[in-house]
Order: structure tokens, then sequence, then C-alpha cells
């Protein structure tokens, strides 16, 4: 099997000054980075989903703790810890559902209380480390899931769990790119209103790697799965509970229902920093609202009787998957066999 | 009860010797009227979308052909009838779906075929009669369709099958404004991708007439379902076939598949020139297939390797339909009772 291709754009680039991010806000028609020194403007980053999807935030927020601790840590004043753990808890508050933002910080925290000989250094590398991980996972996981897809005819994704959206390859994504090389040939995307991650970020991203893709309306979806066209839904995840109920992009627990009642199979693809051991089931899943500006067109003003009600996230149960891929292996039909063998 | 306040704005207005036709494409942020005076502008205006929704369709059609009749007849030239019949058979071609456009021009033929004394006088009287029968017509569904939704806590609908997209008052609409008015107060409205209908439409009519409504992405639907916040989905229809089949806007299917899953009922609501008698089911509707560039961004070219699948209408099994509703009157569990009460 061929080296898969390095993605010619990737979302997070370290230069060990700053962190590059993509301002993924103005794909496909612009690609442009913007240099962050600080915490703060990772924070900021993250928060206007200039950087987005789960592990790409993760990632994105342990380069934010190594550069407060490059910021803060060279004046060896007797508090620039306390200045860290401020900035960190900046970085937690940027996003609420990913739950890999606060798992790549707690691993920073736990560096941090072990005291290392060079805060500098050390925090640097573990960020380096936490993002190579992640594409290394990433890569095992496309393996993995490629596997289960085997002959599939078609594939639907939602939103963006691709290189753009992780440390690099993807999650679905690099499923449905280990899938291609196999043969998989045919690939629809969701474009995933409001932000159009579909459009704007996945078909763009498969195309660079030259992988055809076919855009498609949410609200298409079922009447395309009743046409026999795909047997497999693949998408990411934002965060997955013990019992394996998954947050993912509004809109994915349409698409579970709707597999289910079509006879097509849903897997979720994602690393191990997503899944929340804490949390038993996807009932105290924090779902993050978005401002209604995103939906309502610019027209309608605050006095306005037209409101929108825009919930970023929803959560799937577990009975509605039929396969959860991590870079650990994989759960089939995870509601009868339980996460167990996930775990370490 | 009170008399339903008459719409500021109608899609539709005949003047006489022209038809104002409401620039659908241009709401919210503007309300400007195009005037036509032959049966070519018309076919354009439907063709393009400037006036859309079945019923309204139909009736631009029909002051086409009264236009058309006016533009040929005075020359009395002996082949002005062969100019009109051309020029039915321009605005039979505007659009694929819609039974309603059909339907309409079938009258207008009758009429033709039966010699009237006075061709443009008995053209507009029964352009004008048609439009106003598809008011009444609505007046009479918006009430049958509130007895129906009796005390529902919220209402959800998809595309719009208001005022716009009729005579005035509107299918789903009606229903909605007559429920309103007997003490409904939660409306939902998806968004209605890639037109916006809802977005554009659906939420400003409402607001017009002074009720409140909340916008969603389409693919939130299934989560608000979930919530428990809707109990009845309303829509319009484009055309339903005989055994109660019905197409409509992409995405109604999705909504009648999800709805099932959670105890939420299905409405539609139409005139009876929407149903096709000679349809025996929805197998047999030709579904129209739009430009992929209503979906895809700007800056993918035809050399990209980026498509997009674009069906404008799906088509929704009677089994998943909880109730029609027509002027003649309501036929509940139309997979159980067959559509025959609603002829004549």
């Amino acid at each position: 099997m061929t080296e898969p291709k390095q993605l010619a754009v990737q979302a997070l680039q370290w230069t060990g000054d700053s962190l590059k991010v993509l301002d993924q806000r103005l794909l496909p028609e612009t690609i442009a980075y913007e240099d962050y020194r600080d915490a703060l403007g990772v924070a900021e980053a993250i928060k206007t989903m200039r950087v987005r999807g789960a592990p790409a935030i993760g990632i994105a927020a342990a380069y934010g703790v190594a550069l407060s601790v490059k910021q803060h840590c060279h004046d060896r004043s007797v508090n620039w810890s306390d200045k860290v753990f401020a900035d960190i808890e900046r970085l937690a508050a940027s996003r609420p559902t990913a739950v890999n933002l606060f798992w790549a910080l707690d691993r920073m925290k736990a560096l941090l209380n072990s005291q290392p000989e060079d805060p500098v250094a050390a925090t640097q590398a573990l960020a380096v480390e936490i993002h190579q991980d992640d594409i290394a996972a990433n890569h095992r996981i496309g393996e993995l899931g490629a596997d289960i897809i085997g002959g599939a005819k078609g594939v639907l994704t939602h939103c963006n769990a691709g290189a753009l959206a992780t440390g690099g390859y993807g999650t679905a994504l690099g499923v449905i790119r280990s899938a291609c090389r196999r043969g998989l040939n045919k690939v629809f995307a969701g474009e995933t209103r409001p932000w159009l991650q579909g459009a704007r970020l996945t078909v763009w991203e498969l195309a660079q790697d030259d992988i055809a893709a076919t855009l498609i309306a949410d609200s298409a979806a079922a009447w395309l799965m009743k046409s026999g066209a795909v047997d497999w839904i693949v998408v990411g995840a934002d965060r997955i509970a013990a019992n394996g109920d998954t947050a993912n992009k509004i809109g994915t627990y349409s698409l579970a229902v709707l597999a289910k009642q079509h006879g097509v199979k849903l897997m979720v693809a994602a690393p191990l920093s997503t899944i929340d051991w804490n949390l038993a089931d996807g009932g105290g899943i924090e779902i993050e609202q978005r401002e209604p500006n995103e939906l309502l067109p610019d027209s309608y003003n605050q006095e306005s009787l037209v409101s929108a009600w825009n919930p970023v996230f929803d959560v799937t149960p577990v009975e509605l998957i039929s396969a959860i891929v991590t870079e650990r292996g994989v759960v089939l039909n995870p509601s009868e066999n339980g996460m167990g063998s996930l775990k370490l």
C-alpha cells in the first residue's frame, strides 16, 4: 500500500515561535494563515472558528499553553505559572462541547504540575507530541475504518472531520481517504448548515487529494439513502460518552435515525481523546448554542418577530451507531458490545 | 371568528393589462414587482423562480394564457389561436413538477376550445376566477387544518407554502395562520436549502402577519422533534398522486421519516388542483433537478472534482402522512382510508 499523500494545506503549523492557523472561515476562496504568539490569540481563533474540529481544537489549545509558558516563564517572576493557568482557563472557555480541548489542557496541566526543568521546551515538546500522535491515530483510524467499509458502493459524510479538523489526514475523512485508496469511488457530503463545512471544507479538502465528491443539501440525505446510493454514513465526533452516545455536528442525529430506517450503517470515527470516560451517557453533554444570526438573513433586526434556534451539535444514541472506530480498535454494535475494549 | 387580515404583500397582482409578479428571489431585503405583458415573460418568471409555489405557478400560468390571448387575438388573424397554444406549450415547459401548472393550462385550453364569443374577456375572467378560487380554498384549508391541529404545542413547517406560494393566505401557512388565531403560539420553520424559502419567505411572511416564528437549520429538525417541542409538521405539496403519495420540496420526505420515529404527525395541506388523479402513485412523479451551482460555492469551477446532486423535490409515501387537507375536506390516515372522499 502506498504511503498516503501529505495534504498540501494544513490547519495548524507550529513554527517553534508561533502557531500558524489556517482561517477556515475563508475557504475555499482564500487560503490565509494567521500567526498566533500567545494563548489569548489561540483562544480567540478557536472561539471564532478560524480553527474548528474537535481534535484540531485540542491540538491548538496545547500549542496555546506552550505559547503561554514561553511568554510568561522567561521573566522568571514567581507567579509565572499563575499566568499560565489563567491562560489555560481562557482556552478552556473557548468552546464547550469538544472534549479533546479539555483532554489536551489536562495533559498540559499535568506536565506543568510535574515541574519540568525546562518548562518551555517541555510544553512545546508535549504539544508537538499531541499533534503527531493525532496524525498517527488518524492514519490508524483510516485503515481500521476502511477494513469495515469494505466494498461500499457509496459513503455519505457530514460536516468536516478531515485533515482540516485534526492534526492531519482526518477521522471520518481518514476512513474515506483510506477506503478510496482501496477502490471506493462514490463519496457524498452534506453541505452542513449553517457554517457549510461540507461545502466549503470537506469537498474542497477531498478534491485537493484527487478524490471526487458530490455535495448535497442536508435535507436531501434521506432521499439519497432511499435511492440506494450509499450504504455507510461516516462521521467524526466532538464528544463520545462512556456508553458510546456521540455528540457531533447538528444533523448527525438526523442522519442516524434516517440511516436506521433505510438499512444504511453509521460509523463514528474518532481518536480516543474524544471519549469522555467520566460521562456515563450523552444526557450530560453540554450542547453549544450559537448566535441566531448564523441562520437569519441580515434584514431581520432585533425588533423582528423572527428568531432562530441554533444548536451546533446533537447527540446520537449509541443504539443508532453501527461502529465506533478509534486508533486502539473498533467496537461493532457498541450498544450490545460495550466500550470496554477501548479502555486500557 | 374575525376575518383574517389581508397580507400586505401579494405574490401576484392582476392589473387588467398585465401581471405584476413579486420577485421572490429578492426577499426579504427588497420588495420589487416586475410587470409582465405576455406569456413568454410569465414563463420566464416561473422558470427563474421569481414566482414559485405550486398554486401560484398555476395562477400565474392562467394569467399568462390570458395575456397571450390579449396579445394575439386582437389582430384577428386566422391563426391567432395557434400562437396562443404555442404560448401554452412554453408555459407548460417552465417547470415540470407542480401539477397545478398543467391543471390551470388545461382549464384555459378547454375554455379556448369552447370558442367563447369574446376570448379576451373570457380568458381573463377564468384566470381571475382561478386566482379567487385558490384564495377561498386556502381559507377553507386553513380552517379544516386548524380543526385537526387543535391544541398543538408547536408546529414545524418546511419551505414556503404561504400566501407567497398561492393566490393568498397559503396552504400550510393557511393552516398555521388559522391555528395561531385559535391559540397556537409556537411556530418553527426549516430554512429550506438551497433556496432558503423558509428563511427568506416563510418567517418573513408570518412576521408580516404578526406571527412570531423560529427558524432552524433543516438538519436540526430531528433534534427539535426529540426535544418534544413540536407535535405536528405541516407542509404544502407540489403534486399528490391518486393514492396520496406526495411530492414536495426536498427535505419533506426526510421530515416525514423523522416524524414517524418521534411520534410527530405530518399534515399535507393543498388545494384539489394539486392532486393528479391520473397518477396511481408517487413513482411516476418527475423530480426536477436544478443546477449544481445552487449548492456549490462559486470557487468550484467545471474542472473541479467537486459536483452536486440537487433534486428540488422528493416524494413522501402516503404511509407517512397523517392527514391530507383540501378545500373539499380532510382524509385522515390516507394510506388506510384512501383518497376517494376527495373525488367528486
